[in-house]
């Protein structure tokens, strides 16, 4: 049976390596600042689909404790990449496979760099999840994940025997998983959701309810959605008017949801510009393709971002200073 | 001797209204929600330049109770224009002229269409200051006008002989007056600082100095300007590329300034979002010149501006249900 390693336990790390130990996988969970909490009593999860309360986990504090996994599962905000190379190597097992289960573009590249391109694969997260506290993480809505395998040269890699073997540990621990061909498709797919929405989210100060009931807020939105859209054909990949349209759909029929872009400014903590603005930047720059909107709120985010910082690092001061 | 009617006694034109009586003009001020303070208690303007109370002025809650004034000086906020049909008629005499003090593009022509174009002059307004209280304008930076006269059709006006003698009492009231040749490159070379640094420091919640010590943000302003040089270029009025490096360089040396349109959002009162973003844009639309930048800030400032108005309702209501 394969062991996981759910690498950041947020709550996206949180949810799903739960889940699969709920289900009876053998899972080990990297932490960082909830480590002694979560150490004594475990991880929580309320959810709709069921409340349920891990009493013991395999935690740890440093991926070189962390026994060599099967499946390793990322879910470290992409603002921790420059620690991959550390963390990757010692857990990840001469067969296993690392999931990169981040947002953004371009970051299994910087795995496969780690570990070698045959151990890389994507999985897409839809999920609606918050961390409420220490080991605690409230599931508000969906949970799917799009599992497709890496190729460094974009391949489409169709569906995999691993692919399927992996499926179905996390179908049996109750989530449902979609076998996707091509992993850059899914990618761009989901940045149409995700450029628009964080940043307008981030920057408007509103959950995503406020930007739907708003005409015009929906049409600015979409249009968005339409870089996104032509980036993507720049980059090789058809996305349907269809998938736009159901995007909005969905997500006006969500529950108001705050990405994790506008929690992370919130608490002044760094925000994934680089993976979901810079990279699909990049690229446009590399393809030469006009995506004035993408632009303007990348510059807007990333003037949000550096005066987070400077506050952070401010309170951080006054933290030091304070302390008796 | 000409007469002065202040049209809106906020900070500019309790500011200029006060220079203007305090030189020993007769000046007359059309108040709202100040006016019984200011019939009582009159003006006080604090002012590196000197601080001065004038303790009884004319005030006056309606237009209609004015007497026909010489020259009519416009300094409501754009947003109440549609008042302009009632206000301006009585109090502009016959041989009057109304001085439009606002910021944004094209409100000459509105304000022509009630008075005649013969009667209206442009006079822009280069002035930090704000109110601090009912009656009481702090000024803090610059104060001059650039005085044009107007034509329905655009076309410079040259020096005019009402302008020199206007620019006269203003410059008796300490006043730096400028005069110019064109009304509408006046109104453009305006709007090059107006459009980047009221929708930038309004969406970031940042005074100038902020956007004027992060180099990618002076680069965002400056790009945003270089869209305003290329609008007004499609409306036949020439920038200059050491205009725009001025304005940076001026920004930079000014006191941290918040403009008008932050303020106006952190009191949920109405934005000049028309006459800033809205009317410029319709040139482009006309022109057909792509300003995608302006847009964006058009779009994001206006969705903002629907959430003050919801927010200052429901601040409202409160009132009136917490009203014994």
């Amino acid at each position: 049976m394969r062991n996981f390693a759910i690498i950041g336990t947020g709550a996206v790390g949180g949810f799903y390596g739960a889940r699969l130990q709920h289900s009876g996988r053998e899972v080990h969970f990297l932490l960082h600042s909830d480590y002694d909490h979560v150490r004594r009593h475990g991880l929580k999860i309320t959810s709709p689909e069921g409340d349920f309360h891990l009493r013991k986990v395999n935690a740890y504090k440093s991926a070189d404790a962390m026994p060599p996994c099967d499946v390793v599962c990322l879910t470290l905000k992409t603002t921790a990449n420059h620690l991959l190379p550390e963390i990757l190597p010692p857990v990840t097992a001469p067969n296993g496979v690392v999931l990169v289960m981040q947002n953004g573009l371009g970051i299994e590249k910087d795995v496969a760099a780690v570990v070698g391109p045959e151990r890389v694969m994507s999985a897409l997260c839809f999920l609606c999840a918050m961390k409420t506290g220490p080991g605690e993480i409230h599931h508000l809505d969906y949970g799917a994940i799009r599992l497709a395998d890496y190729s460094p040269y974009g391949t489409p890699m169709g569906v995999t025997q691993r692919m399927r073997e992996i499926s179905e540990d996390f179908r049996q621990a109750g989530i449902r998983v979609e076998l996707v061909d091509d992993f850059l498709l899914a990618r761009w797919q989901k940045l149409v959701w995700n450029i628009p929405f964080n940043a307008l989210c981030t920057i408007l100060n509103v959950a995503t309810d406020k930007l739907m009931a708003d005409e015009e807020a929906t049409a600015l939105v979409e249009s968005i959605m339409q870089e996104v859209v032509a980036l993507a054909e720049a980059d090789g990949r058809i996305i349907s008017e269809d998938f736009v349209r159901e995007m909005i759909y969905d997500t006006r029929k969500m529950i108001p949801y705050s990405p994790s872009m506008k929690v992370d400014h919130e608490k002044r903590r760094p925000m994934e510009i680089d993976a979901i603005y810079g990279r699909p930047l990049q690229v446009a720059e590399q393809k030469n393709v006009s995506v004035p909107a993408i632009e303007m709120l990348y510059r807007l985010i990333a003037f949000i971002g550096r005066m987070d910082a400077v506050e952070a690092d401010s309170r951080k001061q006054q933290i030091i200073t304070d302390d008796p």
